[in-house]
């Protein structure tokens, strides 16, 4: 969707009930239902989804006419600095451009921001365009190395992922096709590792060099823009994606949350999602197989036990093999952080164990 | 010092203990105390400093000897990996390196992180030599943008400022003279913005082109890398540094951490601060001066308030200037995000704003 397709979508929110106002209809806006009741997981696409129910808004309901007119309020405003082809600016900057209140009354606008990070959601749902569409951004955290070229069309720059030093490149928030353009890209498949340290070791030893990879880390739990970059880069680039976590129950969601997304962004997780990725482990089984010292085991505590039940719930987390595994975690008793591989030797991880994990194709998935 | 120069102080330590075990001596090590008793706020200097108290660490005192040997195991583990030309690890890495059990007991060299962690601090101070210089590394946060040109001396990467994109470049974890070598920088003063999200507006604004200047955010609290390179650069550069906050107490002391150092960090702040920042913003007589509308305004709680005179005590705030500056906020009862800013215009904080206060030098101290 190019941006004057979206300035015309959010200019049908409001031209829609005008609309109704003139023919003397009930003016009201239909919003699908972001609530856990509306999500779900489809198992055959493999993703986090929205369902199909909506919501009517309706402005001679006194119960929503508030957040009605939050909604025209919020949807004007983006369309207004979208056309004047403002920079992008994030929620917090938005809400005080809206806050304020209502002239001739005391009644504030928005009280606080989540009201309209919320209504800002609605709005994303309803034109079905994400917020980073609407030049609405969230901090980014995410660093990637390996051989891409990508146009940022803003500034005009080409960055060279080959060159960008021990720092790496950083992610920007914006990644969508036609602000962060792939040039070109000789990567076979794309790493994803989940700890910084582990990353930055990689980087140091060229990882991303000698296996022809691409690089990246979210720093812990992804921002939106490594999520959405993962899964561009896996649909464009038709590459394989491999997720390289910590083997404990957080690790184990984190590479859900690459996969198939995340509940609570669940409109988002349908767009930021990469269903063909492979988690890479480490895995309860790994601990013998590559012959590890005792001192890469922490001890779980109650609350990691209590997590995994949760986790096994989860429907994503269904297949044989996962199940089977968070089962070995638990019988296991320990945890084994991907930054523990280096008491086995520095190199070990990016020369015996993640190629041997790789050529062997030892995914989980 | 050099590479070669810190090996042999690390060197040092365990010869002089195998000296004093050859002579018969009582075995031990002087460790500068870094506990609160010995941090100290050097006015003359404006650096927050750790005084010169020494604890001795005996190997023949019951309660000292687990550290005596943890402080020999680390200094001597640090020593071996940069002999082998390493990559750098972060502390946790090395703890795992580390941890394990004493051949022949059941005792653990380490039982937690926060041993090491203490330890290595314990061999920063007694060598004089930052983590950093160790091969040790912190998660780095920071983006920079600008006219600056840098060598990164590990990939031998030519890392351009000005052509980073909508992203900015990444701030590498070491960014010491021999890994982050300045090859040439035509700015003339350093901007360095607490929040991503008014560093994102005025990167994509181009501000740091317009007004020739870096421009570089350590999002929120910085990350060690973010202060030594602020540090760095101020004084190898000999440039202004301007530091634009919230207008609040955690605003003020943000700038306070780049300017004189934090307390918990004494031995850091002495190489990582930068006494000669000034601070640029937002200050409480701004609202009244820049005409802003009260939709800025945010209402201060109790915690803030409590903190406000929590900061009032801090020595580095005794300034007349600082004191009136919080009394002005207590009394004002609002805080003032930078990214509020916006509200007066998008383009306020990049063309009124910021050049107002640093062409009429509208500086705290």
């Amino acid at each position: 969707m190019s941006d004057i397709e979206i300035i015309k979508k959010l200019e049908k929110v409001g031209l829609d009930v005008l609309d109704q106002f003139k023919t003397e209809k009930q003016p009201n806006i239909n919003i699908p239902i972001r609530s856990l009741s509306n999500v779900y997981f489809d198992a055959k696409q493999g993703l986090i989804k929205l369902g199909d129910k909506v919501q009517e808004r309706a402005y001679f309901n006194i119960a929503q006419t508030k957040k009605f007119m939050q909604t025209i309020l919020i949807a004007g405003q983006i369309r207004d600095l979208m056309k004047q082809h403002k920079p992008a600016l994030d929620t917090r900057q938005l809400f005080y451009i809206l806050r304020g209140t209502i002239p001739g009354t005391n009644e504030d606008v928005f009280n606080e921001q989540g009201e309209s990070d919320g209504i800002i959601e609605d709005v994303e749902v309803s034109i079905d365009a994400l917020r980073e569409q609407l030049k609405l951004v969230a901090v980014p955290k995410g660093i990637m190395a390996g051989p891409i070229l990508i146009e940022d069309t803003h500034t005009g720059d080409i960055l060279d992922y080959t060159k960008m030093g021990t720092a790496g490149g950083a992610i920007p928030p914006i990644v969508e096709e036609d602000a962060f353009k792939i040039k070109s890209c000789s990567a076979k498949y794309i790493l994803v590792v989940e700890k910084y340290a582990v990353w930055n070791l990689l980087n140091q030893e060229r990882y991303w060099k000698k296996n022809n990879c691409l690089l990246i880390t979210g720093k812990g739990q992804p921002a939106r823009a490594e999520r959405r970059l993962v899964s561009r880069l896996a649909k464009e680039l038709k590459l394989p994606v491999y997720v390289f976590c910590d083997m404990d129950v957080y690790g184990y969601y984190i590479y859900s949350v690459y996969k198939q997304g995340s509940i609570n962004l669940a409109f988002f997780s349908e767009k930021a999602a990469t269903p063909s990725a492979k988690y890479i482990g480490f895995c309860v089984d790994d601990f013998k197989k590559f012959d590890l010292p005792k001192s890469v085991l922490m001890k779980m505590d109650k609350g990691d036990l209590k997590r995994i039940e949760e986790v096994k719930n989860y429907d994503w987390f269904k297949s044989k093999e996962w199940q089977g595994e968070l089962d070995k975690l638990k019988n296991f008793g320990h945890k084994i952080e991907s930054d523990s591989l280096v008491t086995k030797s520095i190199e070990f991880t990016a020369n015996e164990y993640l190629p041997t994990k790789i050529d062997n194709k030892m995914f989980l998935n």
